[in-house]
């Protein structure tokens, strides 16, 4: 089969990548709190550079995930405290992060200046001498998966099982708006090159807790309806950890039900904590609710339809001035007519 | 792009298909029941016929499921007392039937000389003229989508988004084993077609209304672990769909939260009845645990990985008989050394 390239525009900064590690220890540095794309993209990369014979190191502030430790097995991951011990000039990639600083204010400090940004988030800032980002790519995961197979660089099968966890993750599965022809056609790639989509789904859906089943019953049971039902919100208050036996990672995908259900446009998780702060988790059904607009509003991020806010004062009145904001925002929208299903 | 045929082996009989169609009237019939797989395969069959010029009909036992309804706008799905009364001498074909009397008895004697089978369950009869039939095939779906891209037939959106949704449910989203590389290449196919992935999943997994939610908040709280944390089970008690809200229709998909736990091999949904008598539902992550001879023990059956049974009387012991048929089955499967991950 003859194929296109995936990712032309990017051929020649990737060639220029690629030459600029020649004789450097390199360094795939991903976000603090990673997700699937976040390892799968640095388990991707610095398998795909190991196996070109480079020296790779993967950094990240916070632990494998988990869920997640399937991807790495044999692998180096460096925490924080790893690097700043250690005095090598690394060729630091970052990737998966919007800004630099993602990857947590002291590994920030530790690697002022990135050589190179792969990412595919709307938001990118375009922080590092070479800068390819795609916010048509529905995964970081992708961009790395077209770009090994545009160069013609050696996938083994750990790599690709990686690159095809952080698509399956960052596309709900092949569900969210951003999976594209060229989504599944890397997908298929990556079969051919080894990822194994059963194993990949036992790992990430069949390994539940019973601590994180009983956390998604308090957090059903909390759920209520706003904005005339168009937003669904559940609260898990503080403490919930502690009495469920679960933990902050446990609560990935709980948002997805409030979300799930049926004429709701925004699904909405809350957590409160001990201290007084709050976290926030939004997911809209459609892209037009610009939910990276409203987490803005509370100093937060991410993307048109998945977005977080974290406020650690000024939360007394929080719960309203979210719903306040998108009520606000479902009238725009409405007005513009862009969410007629 | 140039790719090679999808399915070379059946290029011949499908041509003869297509021939044999030539000035009669056809009907795509389906099984009693119909699932994803087999509404996607009736309406993707039904418009690329007609879009080649065909009178097509569509035949099915029972009705389109709602949440499949968005499938079929516009489109004639015909009852079985519609076709009784209707003396049209049809050419007859049958997709994803394992044999003639999955469209239902009375349909059966309706169309008792299939003209053709397209299917992909391994038990197939192999019961009409034409016996399109590949096991190999993660969905009927993705049978017929390559066949009409081999033979170069127009395949509008409509039909595009219908062998998308068979490809999605009979795959669990990618997940099943039987998803492969040609799988993903047909779905980005499909996509070019204008299959549209998160409509899909809109309409598949994001209509939930709040009962289900609860009938799930309460069967999340009922679970038990069994034969020392292999198998775990769930009971809904009699009278928990008029406490919700909530119908039979609503527990599809409660006995994976039970299977999707750590350490589980099989989950298990208990449905009790006002009336003593009682449904289960078995699922396991491994199909060595031959659900359907556990099933068997109480009048019931099924596939070796999902199960059903229905009692309606010797109930009162059923939770303790079936335990023991489960520790049973465990053992047996540990001795044989099959079910190691």
């Amino acid at each position: 089969m003859t194929v296109s390239k995936f990712y032309p525009a990017f051929a020649t900064d990737f060639d220029r990548l690629l030459r600029r590690l020649a004789g450097r220890k390199v360094a795939v540095i991903g976000h603090a709190r990673p997700d699937g794309d976040c390892i799968g993209s640095q388990v991707g990369l610095a398998r795909v550079l190991a196996s070109a014979g480079h020296d790779v190191t993967c950094v990240n502030a916070d632990a494998v995930p988990r869920r997640l430790e399937f991807l790495v097995p044999g692998m180096k991951f460096l925490r924080t405290d790893d690097v700043l011990a250690d005095p090598t000039d690394y060729a630091a990639i970052f990737v998966d992060c919007a800004d630099q600083a993602r990857v947590g204010e002291r590994l920030k400090v530790r690697f002022p200046r990135p050589l190179a940004n792969l990412d595919h988030h709307i938001s990118n800032t375009h922080f590092a001498e070479l800068n390819l980002v795609d916010a048509g790519s529905a995964a970081t995961c992708e961009i790395l998966t077209g770009l090994a197979l545009d160069r013609g660089l050696a996938l083994d099968a750990p790599a690709a099982q990686a690159l095809y966890t952080g698509i399956v993750t960052d596309t709900g599965q092949f569900r969210f708006a951003s999976t594209s022809r060229r989504t599944f056609l890397l997908a298929a790639e990556l079969m051919a090159a080894g990822a194994n989509p059963p194993q990949v789904g036992l790992e990430l859906y069949e390994r539940e807790s019973m601590a994180k089943l009983e956390l998604l019953q308090r957090y059903l049971s909390s759920l209520r309806m706003e904005c005339g039902g168009r937003v669904c919100i559940g609260i898990l208050p503080a403490g919930v950890f502690e009495a469920t036996g679960s933990s902050a990672e446990d609560t990935e995908g709980l948002v997805d039900y409030a979300r799930s259900v049926e004429g709701v446009d925004v699904g909405v998780l809350i957590k409160e904590r001990t201290d007084g702060s709050v976290k926030a988790s939004l997911r809209a059904k459609d892209a037009t609710y610009r939910l990276d607009l409203i987490a803005a509003q509370f100093n937060g991020g991410g993307h048109a339809s998945a977005a977080g806010l974290s406020l650690t004062s000024g939360t007394e009145d929080f719960y309203a001035r979210l719903v306040a904001a998108l009520a606000k925002q479902i009238t725009l929208v409405d007005a513009a007519g862009k969410a007629a299903p």
